[in-house]
Parts: structure tokens; C-alpha cells; sequence
């Protein structure tokens, strides 16, 4: 059988290196339970090359995020790009927000969901066994989209199912708001496309590879205005390409299936339809949750389907811009 | 006189690394007749990411290549991007595939085109000569464009040729419809460009710089297919922009010639040039392969002359591509 | 408080892999007074490549510089990208050339404007007080835009001003008409913003965080083109976006008068305008230095403000081009 990395090993250094670097990447660090907590928006600013640096970490070091001057360069001038060395070992058993960690006490409570190369050494979710994968040893990190700390008693419970020490697990706290929070989630465009990839029933290891840009929105102000501009970034700005093995109307049913525009609740931005749905995030089509356009290559045919649009006027909307600039404006 | 660099000893440590990650990379290592056999895409999948540092490895260390988001965003939304440190040595004394390799023995015969900077450890090629460039020592890495394994006896004579012994050579193997393949075909755009530069007899000791860009095309189905769109990126969607010293109007010169726009050939996508000429390679006309469109700056003068043009329709009749997206469309 | 980075500590390592890489990256070392006089571009080539490791220095370690394929594809298709780790240490405390050197002795003189991380050691500019930042110890590494090597005294008043023996002091010297210098001084397009940002009083630490973007102009014959054209792709052809605490009215002001077309001096080359107040470079509207567009994201309302303009017929005009290419020409 082939030969999988060890995704705690590859993000360990990487991790080290993040605290190494943490004055120049304006993050802080403290230690909680014997745990390294990095704030990366929440007391210290962070920012953009952070927020690179932590989604680059938040994929087990199989991925590649860069900034780019945009492919729109009207109003929002530059984009996320984001690939891969394993898409979906990277993006479904690394990236994906699929660790839900919760912790009731008295006077509040605390939730979030966990992301990053320490979901695979908890294997808390199903979904490692359709990926056959489980990582262990090395040091667990995982990355919180969260303004707030996580209490003691929870940080060590994810110690312990992690199997490690709470010395050996680094917890990166990214609010959506932040800068870093903002490139870390719009870097995800792959992830999500990978995501609903697996929720359509496309077989995983069909994708062999895959690569994905989205523009960088604004941070929004406040949970629900930022998340509602991360998404947009990538339900209407986003592009992502597939090369898939396996029959060649598989790819073209994926192609046409898998794009934002697809859902029954695409049309306006992320924002309203949450509204719309009395915040209730699970009243939402889980198949909103898609780049706006996509390029599917079946690599045993050599042809490629397209599917969906991008809707930069959307992006305006969602945006909160004002004024316009550019040429011919 | 001016010193350069030793291409085998900036290539030794990118080889280590490039095994060292064969698992992430999802690259297959095999010792053959002692020498290190990389499988860049055969049993193994490897990856656009691989590619990018095959690609990397095979300009001696002396380039870089990363995959942006693109200029031509419709249909084909991803690009390969290449420069180098020093474009002449890197593309002409590195990458360019000028090595002849073949091996006949009962029962099969086997052929590739050597790449990388062993080549320069070997001076097979009298273009060695013009580029008054020979290395020695260090460790021998070669990239061939092949989907088989070469025979040992051919890989103890590339050692014996290249003055090491087979445990200091490493041997790169990427398939032209691989993934891994199609980045570090279409991340010669600028080699071609040099290639052509020196056909056309223009001095290469004038030209000081230069970077090029073209469009990721989805891997073809089987070798003709793969050859004809790794082509076809250059020859309809590649851009180059040198920067030359000398007279001005032998930049206007070049810059009108250089275009593969110029060459007998151009005005079909490659593999149909292919078969017009009943796969026999070389009844095409060599001026063919170049980029579609290039800027050449005259430093001495300080003017730019441009030539070429791109042709995306070009690009989507070679792509493979069905059914349309993107804004507007 | 918050603890900030020795810029001179992180500057280090780089200058000493710059010197490491001399020969592929084709610079000149010399020692002169004991300092290391790192050539990029005097008797020397140097190149593009060199130019972005030159201007990741002069930001003292805090930034990343990277060519891309650009988003005006017509007739300049490559550009300059960086952003920062902490723009205003980054740029206006390491990256601005605001040390003047001078030494006249008989039979010449020498004059350059010093850049880069060696300038928060010597402390000579009040604008230090105004960041409330000082550096010692480490590595003193200054950038000067100059095609001339500087007096021995001088570089000896250098590093004593730095507080250093010579031994620990590096000149990196890149002429403006050369691909380094372009490379390095295009990539102050964010610097430049930052400038102006402070000369329209706009709190420093009210900027979060910003990226830019510019093409990358063909190099001038001769000083006064060669600055005119780095001026030019920044002042017609930059784009820069800010993240900014505070009002937001200030961020929509600040939007408003920051970039280049708001300026009395804006609308014809820099080469004509420094050419018409006589090569009194004084008399040039100080607030001319600025990005062609700005988007201001106000963090605190989630609102962005635009301004400016992007001109490619001024860039055409100005980078020398002969003849016209690219799709639909």
C-alpha cells in the first residue's frame, strides 16, 4: 500500500516556527495548561503573511498559500491562492473544520470548531475512516476559528484525545474578523470544494489533485458580517480545478454539480441567508458551501467540464465597498 | 573572468529534499543499478506541487516556478510562472532537454531526452561549447520526459558519462500526461524562448534577464495529446519578456521573430501540426516553439519592442475543454 | 507593551545567504573598509531575482517580494507584489531610503540616500522618535540606489553611526537603471503609500496592515528615465490596499487624498514633471509619491473606501514601448 505522511510530523516544525517568528508576525503567545496558545487576532493584530503562514499550517504542511495581485482588479485587487501536494489528505484530513469542541462551566460556555493536522491523531470523526487515515506521535496542533481563549479543562481534554501531553499541543486562535482569520478561512476555497466533492459522492480518491484562488475580502465587522464576506470570497469569487480520475461523465456531472450557483440558496450574499434563516446555520443548503466556478479535468479523457460563474457584483454587495476606482470608472 | 555557479552542486541539496519529501509529493524512489529513481507520475501520482519543484530542480537551482492565478481567466484560470537568476546557464545549460538518451537491447528499445544539470556534467552537447560552460563533481540530476523506467545498463552509463558514480545520480522521471509533467513542460516557456534566441543566432551573452508565464493546461490523454497542450500553452498562451543588451535594432529583430506567430507552422494546435507531418518531429519547423507573445527590452537604449500575440481560442480548441463559464458568459 | 522585532537581528541571516548566493545570483562581493559592498548591478549584472532577495532585505526580513504575471497583460505583463509581516516597521523603518549620506572629498563627491534596516541603529531621522523604534546590535545592512561605490570614510562614518565595527556592515548597491534597482525600488510601491500616509498625518498606528501591488517597468537608459519609469509604474500603474483602525470617516479621507491622481504634479510622466521644475527635485509636490489606486479598509466599520486610478496609457507612454501586441491588437 502506499505510504501517507504524518501530518503532526510535517506540521510540528512549522508550528515551531510560527512561535519562533511570532514578534515579526505580530502573534501572540502564551501558555495555558502547559499548552502554547497563538493568538493571531484576538490581543495582537496578526495580519495577512500570518494568516498565510497559519493556513499553511492548518493544511499539515501539504500546502502552498500565497498572495496574489487578483484576476478582478477593480475593486478587490487581490486574491488567496492556495494548493496542494494532496488535496485530500490536506483539505478533508488537515483543513477542514471538523472537530467540534465544546465546554460547558459555570458562567459560560465555549465552542468551536477545530481544524488542522491534530484532527487526525483525536480521530473524532467519521470521515477518517472513509479517508483510511489516523496520524499519531509528533506534536498536535490545531487551528480555532475563535475570539476567545479555550478554557483550561478543554484544552487538555484535546490533549488527551489527542494522545499527547499538553506541552506537545499548539492551539492557533484566528477570529473570523481578524486579518489572519480572513486569509486562513478564504484559503479553504480548495477545502470546500473538496468538502462538497465528498458530500456529492464523487469518490474521494478519484481527485488527485486540485487547486483553488478566491479574492481577499475585507475583514468584516463582527462574527456574522466577517464570516458572510469569508464565504462570499469563495460562493461567488471563488475558482477551483479538479483533476479527477475515472469516467468522464462522472466529471462532467461533478463540474455541473459542484459550484455555489447549483444551490437552492445561492443568489444573494451569505449574510442575508443567514438572516433569512434565523441564524440557524444548519437551515442553510450544505451545498451553498462551493466555489462560484470550477474546472473539473478527467484525467483519463483529457477533457475538462466547467461549471459555474463568478459574480463579482456580488462581491460588491457583499464587500462593503464604497466608491469605485479603476480604469474607465 | 566573471565566475559561475557549479549547477550540480546547487542541484545536489534540491535532489535530497525532493526525496526526503517523496512521501507528501507522493513521489515513488527506486535504486536502480545504485543510481536514484524518482518516480514523478508513473505508478505514483505526484502532483502539480511536485511539479513545480521538479521544475525547480531541473534549472540547477537557478530558477523559480510557482503556480499563480491567471491572466485569462475564463477557462483556463491557473499559470505557470518561471524565472531564474541567471536565464542563459539555468534554461540553455540546465533544462533544456538536449541530451539524447536511448538503449537497445532483446526485446525493447528505450529513448528519452535528458534535462537538468547533469547535462553540463556530461558535455554531450557542443552547445556546452558556445556556452563555455562545464561542471564537474557534485551530484548528477537529470529529469526525463518518459513514462518508462530506464534499462540499468543506460543509468550506469549516464553516471559513468556524467563522471560520478551511480550513487550520485539522481534521475527524475515525468511523464508528458502527467501532472507533475505538464508544470515542468509548460515551466519551459522561457527555455523555449532562449532556445529560440539562440537559433536565431542572437548573441547569448546579450540577453541579461527574462521571466515568462503560461497557462496550466489540463494533462492530455496519452502521450500525443499531452505533448500537443504542453505545446500549445507556449505556443498560443506563453509570454516572455527578455531583457537584452546590444544594438536596439537587433532587439526590434528579435522581438519580431522571436513569436512562435512567426513560424510556417503556427495556426493549428500542435498536435495536428503532428500528424500533418505523420509524427515525424522533426518535418516541423524548429521556429515553431516559441511563446506566443514576447516583450523584448533593449537596456541599452531602454526602448521595448513587442511581438506575438496570444490566442486563447487556440487554447480551448487544444484544452479539451466543454461547456463554457465565467462572467458574462 | 508589545514587544517589536530587531530588525537588524532578522536582517542578518538574509544578508549573509544574499552573499552566500552571490554567484548564481550573479552579484559582485567586495570588501572595502572592512564592510562587505555587495554589487547588484554596477559591474555586475545582478538581475530580477536578485532585486526581489535585495528588497525582502531592505524590509528587513519583514516582507515578501514576488514576480507575477501582471494584471495589465497587454503590453507589460509582469509586476512586482509585497506585502508584510508589519508594514510600518517594514517600511517606513526599514524600507524608506530616508538616511542621506554624503562625503565630499577632492576631486568628487558621493551622495545617496540610504535604505533598510541599518537605518534604525544609526537613528538619524526624527521620523524614528515618531515610530518610537530603535535597533542595536546585529548586523547593519543598508541599500543604497547608487551606481557609484562609496568613499572608504564613508562607509566607516556608516558603521560607527550603526554603532558597528565595518566588519558588520553591508552596502548593498543597486543603480536605478538596473533590473535589481527596478525590482527593488518598484516594490517600494507599499513604502511609498506608507509615506504619504504619514505626510497626510494620518496615525501610524492606526495602519494595520497593507499589501501592493505594480508592474514592473522595462529599465530606463540612464538615471533620469530609469527613475522616471519606477516612478511611473507606482504613480500610474500601483495598487495598494490598507487595513486601518479608527473613523471611518478618516479612512474614507484618507482614501480620498492618498494616491498619486490627487496630486497637483499628477498627469504626465515623472520624467517630464522632474524635467519641467529643472531637475530641482524639491520642487516636485512631495505628495506626487503615492500608489495609483488605494482601496482603505476601515477595520473597525467593515467598510471600504476607494480612490485613484490606474493609467496604462500613462505607463505606455512613459515605459518606452515600440509596436503593440496581445489579443485583439
Amino acid at each position: 500500500m502506499r505510504q501517507r505522511p504524518s501530518l503532526s510530523a510535517l506540521a510540528g516544525p512549522l508550528a515551531a516556527a510560527l512561535v519562533a517568528d511570532a514578534v515579526p508576525l505580530r502573534l501572540g503567545i502564551d501558555v495555558l495548561a502547559g499548552a502554547t496558545i497563538v493568538d493571531g487576532g484576538i490581543a495582537r493584530p496578526g495580519g495577512l503573511e500570518a494568516g498565510c503562514r497559519i493556513a499553511e499550517l492548518c493544511m499539515g504542511g501539504l500546502g502552498r498559500v500565497t498572495l496574489q495581485a487578483g484576476i478582478q482588479p477593480d475593486l478587490w485587487p487581490f486574491q488567496v491562492v492556495v494548493h496542494s501536494t494532496d488535496p485530500v489528505l490536506a483539505c478533508l484530513g488537515s483543513q477542514y473544520a471538523g472537530w467540534s469542541l465544546s465546554h460547558k462551566e459555570e458562567g459560560g460556555s465555549f465552542f468551536a470548531l477545530g481544524s488542522g493536522p491534530g484532527r487526525a491523531m483525536a480521530g473524532k470523526e467519521t470521515l477518517f475512516d472513509e479517508l483510511g487515515y489516523a496520524d499519531s506521535g509528533g506534536h498536535a496542533v490545531l487551528v480555532l476559528e475563535s475570539d476567545a481563549v479555550p478554557p483550561a479543562p478543554l484544552v487538555e481534554r484535546i490533549a488527551a484525545d489527542c494522545g499527547v501531553g499538553t506541552d506537545r499541543l499548539t492551539l492557533v486562535l484566528t477570529p473570523t474578523a481578524s486579518l489572519a482569520g480572513t486569509v486562513q478561512i478564504v484559503a479553504r476555497v480548495l477545502e470546500v470544494a473538496m468538502h462538497k466533492v465528498h458530500a456529492l459522492g464523487f469518490p474521494l480518491d478519484h481527485v488527485v489533485d486540485g487547486i483553488g484562488a478566491a479574492p481577499l475580502p475585507p475583514p468584516g465587522k463582527g462574527f456574522v458580517e466577517a464570516m458572510g464576506r469569508t464565504n462570499d470570497a469563495i460562493l461567488f469569487g471563488g475558482t477551483v480545478q479538479l483533476f479527477v480520475t475515472g469516467p468522464e461523465d462522472a466529471a462532467a456531472d461533478l463540474a455541473q454539480r459542484l459550484p455555489s450557483t447549483e444551490s437552492r440558496d445561492y443568489g444573494r450574499p451569505f449574510a442575508e441567508v443567514f438572516a433569512a434563516v434565523n441564524k440557524d446555520f444548519y437551515a442553510i443548503d450544505p451545498l451553498l458551501f462551493a466555489p462560484a466556478r470550477v474546472v473539473v479535468t478527467a484525467l483519463d479523457s483529457g477533457r475538462s467540464f466547467h461549471g459555474g460563474r463568478l459574480a463579482p457584483d456580488m462581491l460588491d454587495r457583499s464587500f462593503g465597498g464604497t466608491g469605485r476606482a479603476g480604469p474607465g470608472k
